[in-house]
C-alpha cells in the first residue's frame, strides 16, 4: 500500500489567514450565514478547490459539496467538513479550521497523482451558528432529516427579515431543503475537525483529542411573576419579587452540575419592568442544561424545575415553563472514535477523549452515520470573539493529525 | 374666631374625575410634564381657580402659584400644593389629589366670605415626577436651591429631544430657574397631601396618617465583571459568572433590612451578553436602598457594597460602584407633624405615623421651610398605573382631615 500522502498543514494555515483577511475585519470574522460576506468565504473555497480541479456544487438546503474521486467510485464516501459561517464579530478557526482542514486532506490526495481508495467527499454545512436567525445546524439538519421547514419558516433576523425570504436570495427553496438528505446514500462516514470552543484541552495539556459524542442538550425558559411595586414604599414582607425568585433559582440550578455532573447555564435573565426603582413583577430566566448521558440529563432537568417551584413559591411567586430547545446527547461511532483516539497517540503520544459541550454539525451528521471529531484546544477556552485563538503549532498538529486519522479511515 | 370652613370633598372628587376625563385615557393619566397634556391639566387648575377669582402665575421654575389674600397679609402664607404632572399611562390620584386638596382649602375659605388669618398659597410643582427627563422634584428642587442646571442641562427625552429646548418650549430658562427661590421669603409652612403609593395603611386600616418625614435615599449600580464563557464547552470549575455573582448580591442586599430597617430593591439586573448559551461575563445590578435613618441608610450601603465584594470574590469577578443618586434622610417639622397626628385623631378617632419611601416634593420643601403631609391609602399599595385607586370614602376623609389641618395651621 502507497503510504497515504501527509496534509500540508502550514499551506492550510496560510488559506485561513487568507480567509480571515477576505472575510473578517478589526472585530473579527463577519462570515453570518447567508450573507455576502459568507458567500465571499465561499467563493474563496470554490477558488481554492478549483485550483486542485476538484468540481463544488451547492444542495437544497445549501451546503457546498466537493468530490474527489476514489479508486473505487463504488464504495460509500468518506466525508469531511465542518462550516464556513460564523456568528459576528466571530473567531477565525470556528468552523474555519474544519472547512479548509477537509480541503487540505482532499488536496493532499488530489497532488499525491493518484486517487484516493474511495471516494472524498468535502462538506461545508449552512448556517451551523443559527446566529441570524436563531436555528443551528441548519444545512446538517436537513441533511440528517431533522429539520422541520414550518418550525423554521416563521423566524426573523434583527432587520425582520423572514427566514424563507433570505433563503430565495440565496438559491434556497425551504420547502425542499430536506431534499439534500438523498446525498446520505453515498457516503460511509464523516469526519470533523474542530476548535474545543473550551478551556479542557488547553487545561490537560493536550494539543489534539478525539472526541466521543456530544451532550445532549435541556434548554428551558422559567417566567417568574410576582407583583411589581414601588421600591421605596414597600415593606420587605409585602413584596413578590419576581426577580429574587429568579435569582435565588439561578443559584439553585449551579448546583445541579456537582449532583449529576454536566453544566448548567442560567445566562439569561431579564427583569420588568427592570428599573431600580421598582420591584420587578416579572423575571425571565434562560436555562441551558447539557450532559452527555440522558438520564443525568433529565435528573438535572427535573431539579431544575423544582427549583424554580420552590424559589416561586417561597416569595410569593407563579412560575410557568416555555420549552426553548432540547436534543438527545449522541455518542460517536466506537470504530471512528478508537481510531481518533490512535491517530492522536501516534502524532502526540498522549490520547485524550472528551465530549463536546458545543453542537458541531457532527451533531446532527452522527444520527444517520458513523461520525467522529477531533477536537484542537481553543487559547483561555475562548471562541465566537475576535479573540478566539489556537497556537500555530497546535493547529499544525491537529491538521496533520487529522490528515493521519482522514489516512486511516481511508485505508480501512 | 369663627370656626374654619369646612372643604367641600365631594366637590373635589368631581375635580379630579373631571381632570382624569379631561387629561387621561383609558390606559391612565398622562400629564407627563411639560407636554400638552400637562398644560392642559394646569388649564382646567386655572379655571377653577378663576372661578373663585384667585389669579395664578408661573415661576422661573414652572411652578404655578395661587394665592388668597389673608387678614394679616404681612404674615407669612401657609403654602399648600403637591403635583399635576403625571409619569405615562398613571394614576389619577398620585400629586393631582394634593393640588386639588388644596383648592378645595382654598376655595372653602374664598367662598367663606372672609380671609383666612394669614394668606393662603396654592403651588403646582413643575415636573415631580421626573418621567420624562429622569430628574425627579425639578420644580420643587429649584424652590429649595438644590436643583443645580448643569447637573440636568444634558438630559434628553427617548426621543432625543434636551431639556433645556423642551424647557422653552414652556417659558422656562433652565439657568434662572433657581430664582423662583426668592418665593421662599414669603412663606411660613408648607402642607402636603398625598397618596401613599405603598401598603401600609390599607394594611393598618388607616384612612388617613400624618407622615413623619421622607427616608434617605442611596441608588447605586454595581456592574461585575467575569469572563463570557461558552454554555457548554466551559467546565463549572473554570467559571466567573457575573450573572451569578450579581445573582447572590442581590439575595444578600434583600437581607438588609432585617439588620437596619427600611428596604432595599434590586430591580435593576442586566447580564451581558445576557443569552442562554453563554456565560454571563458582564452584569449591572442596581442596588436602591431606603431608610429614614441617616446612620442606618449608611450601615445598609456599606453592607451592600462589602455583599457585592464578597459575592464577586467567590466567583473570581471584579466589581465596580457606580453613584447613581442619594438623598439624606429629612424629617418634617415637628409641630407640624402634632398637629397632623392630631388632625387624624380628631377626625378618624385614630392616629398613625409612619415615613415616606417615595420621595414627594415636600422632601425638598422640608429642607428650607417647615413642612408636613397627609397620606391615604392607596388601594393594593398601588401607584404609577391605570389601577392607582383609592376608596372614595378614604379619599373624602383624607379631604376633610386636610382641611381641618389647614385650618389649625392657619388658626396658630
Amino acid at each position: 500500500m502507497v503510504p497515504a500522502p501527509p496534509i500540508d498543514a502550514a499551506r492550510v494555515v496560510a488559506d485561513l489567514r487568507e480567509l480571515a483577511r477576505r472575510t473578517g475585519d478589526d472585530a473579527g470574522a463577519q462570515r453570518l450565514a447567508w450573507t455576502e460576506t459568507w458567500r465571499d468565504a465561499r467563493l474563496f473555497l470554490s477558488e481554492l478547490l478549483a485550483a486542485i480541479d476538484v468540481a463544488h456544487e451547492v444542495d437544497e438546503a445549501g451546503n457546498l459539496w466537493a468530490r474527489l474521486e476514489g479508486a473505487d467510485e463504488s464504495a460509500p464516501a468518506l466525508a469531511l467538513g465542518s462550516h464556513l459561517d460564523s456568528v459576528p464579530d466571530g473567531g477565525w478557526l470556528d468552523g474555519a479550521l474544519g472547512v479548509m482542514g477537509a480541503l487540505g486532506a482532499m488536496r493532499s490526495h488530489a497532488l499525491a497523482g493518484q486517487p484516493p481508495p474511495i471516494p472524498l467527499v468535502l462538506v461545508d454545512w449552512a448556517d451551523e451558528e443559527g446566529a441570524r436567525f436563531g436555528r443551528s445546524l441548519f444545512g446538517s439538519s436537513a441533511f440528517a432529516g431533522t429539520l422541520d421547514p414550518a418550525e423554521v419558516a416563521e423566524l426573523h433576523d434583527a432587520d425582520g427579515r423572514a427566514l424563507p425570504d433570505v433563503l430565495v436570495e440565496n438559491g434556497i427553496d425551504l420547502e425542499r431543503a430536506g431534499e439534500c438528505s438523498r446525498r446520505r446514500g453515498g457516503l460511509g462516514a464523516y469526519l470533523e475537525l474542530h476548535i474545543e470552543q473550551g478551556p479542557v484541552l488547553e487545561r490537560e495539556g493536550m494539543t489534539v483529542a478525539a472526541v466521543s459524542g456530544c451532550q445532549g442538550i435541556e434548554r428551558v425558559r422559567f417566567t417568574f411573576t410576582g407583583q411589581a411595586a414601588h421600591a421605596g414604599t414597600t415593606p420587605m414582607e409585602l413584596r413578590s419579587d419576581a426577580g429574587l425568585a429568579a435569582a435565588a433559582c439561578a443559584l439553585e440550578i449551579e448546583r445541579l452540575p456537582g449532583r449529576h455532573g454536566g453544566v448548567a447555564t442560567t445566562g439569561e435573565l431579564r427583569l420588568k419592568p427592570g428599573i431600580a426603582t421598582a420591584v420587578a413583577g416579572e423575571a425571565t430566566l434562560g436555562c441551558d442544561l447539557r450532559n452527555p448521558d440522558r438520564d443525568a440529563l433529565a435528573s438535572m432537568l427535573g431539579g431544575a424545575r423544582e427549583a424554580a417551584r420552590s424559589c416561586a413559591r417561597e416569595r410569593g411567586c407563579d412560575v410557568a415553563e416555555e420549552p426553548v430547545w432540547r436534543i438527545e446527547p449522541v455518542g460517536f461511532d466506537d470504530a471512528l472514535v478508537t481510531k481518533a483516539r490512535e491517530a492522536c497517540r501516534q502524532a502526540t503520544g498522549a490520547e485524550f477523549e472528551l465530549t463536546s459541550g458545543a453542537l458541531p454539525d457532527a451533531a446532527a451528521v452522527a444520527r444517520v452515520m458513523p461520525a467522529a471529531m477531533l477536537f484542537c484546544p481553543s487559547q483561555g477556552g475562548i471562541s465566537h470573539t475576535v479573540r478566539e485563538d489556537t497556537n500555530e503549532s497546535d493547529l499544525v498538529v491537529a491538521l496533520e493529525t487529522f490528515g493521519d486519522l482522514v489516512a486511516m479511515v481511508l485505508d480501512a
